[in-house]
């Protein structure tokens, strides 16, 4: 398999952008992904794929419980700020204020749309972790468009 | 968790949109699926989830093999065509040609882009089975748009 080809065609896989939080006993962590999908309807699951040395996964691991936080169009900066390992300062990650979800996680007050989620199932398998997580608590604040990574520019993919 | 907002919320998620195909020793399946994602850079992994109840599932898995067909902009006609049960007639499914991939899959001669999986994972949960995959060989004819789901007005998802 030549590798620049498998590189293109994965790159033609088309991704929203979300900013995922967790949160146990010591610390929270937050990281853009995109690696995302709906996985069922009834239970209504997702299914996430997360870095396997990502800060995430250890606090996801510990509670079973994550946020997805729904980025609109308008938010590339926001999904940039969630690049970098997440920093809490005045009840704000990142320099974005959250409030705590029903099962503890931060969820971001500027995302327009949020799912609480737990996990159910996960698969070690390569670099990433997934996790197929039920969608517990929901929320939208607006109607409104979400980011797409075709937008961006960025890839994260191939 | 209220139905309606769980199914907006839902809707916020981006796809694209693809045709999976599998061949075992009786019979050929053929699906559009919208839920899949890329789930690790090395080896490179995709995850699907395909409705517990589809055709697909017991071809794929007693093949442990598919392929993901990726559909273009123009070609929304083409995914509706395989929301139907695959029919196949004339070395062709759905009125499609297609030529086997090196796994016996078929790959669609009009699909811009192809990946040929082997399943290293699954998870059933919910109403779908999640199948983590390994991209053994891919292909891409033409540079082209990916058909989003969000262009279409269909959602699958919610």
């Amino acid at each position: 398999m030549d590798a620049n080809v498998k590189k293109q065609v994965l790159r033609q896989i088309t991704y929203g952008m979300y900013v995922m939080t967790a949160k146990d006993s010591r610390k929270i962590a937050a990281g853009t992904v995109n690696w995302l999908s709906q996985a069922s309807f009834a239970p209504p699951l997702i299914m996430a794929a997360v870095k396997a040395d990502s800060s995430l996964k250890p606090v996801v691991e510990s509670t079973g419980t994550f946020v997805i936080n729904v980025l609109s169009a308008s938010q590339k900066q926001f999904a940039e700020d969630f690049f970098r390992t997440a920093k809490v300062e005045d009840n704000k990650i990142q320099g974005h204020p959250f409030k705590p979800g029903t099962s503890g996680a931060p969820v971001l007050d500027d995302a327009y749309a949020f799912m609480e989620c737990k996990v159910t199932d996960k698969v070690d398998r390569g670099d990433h972790t997934v996790y197929v997580a039920e969608v517990t608590e929901v929320g939208q604040r607006r109607q409104d468009k979400p980011l797409e990574m075709w937008d961006t520019g960025w890839f994260y993919g191939g």
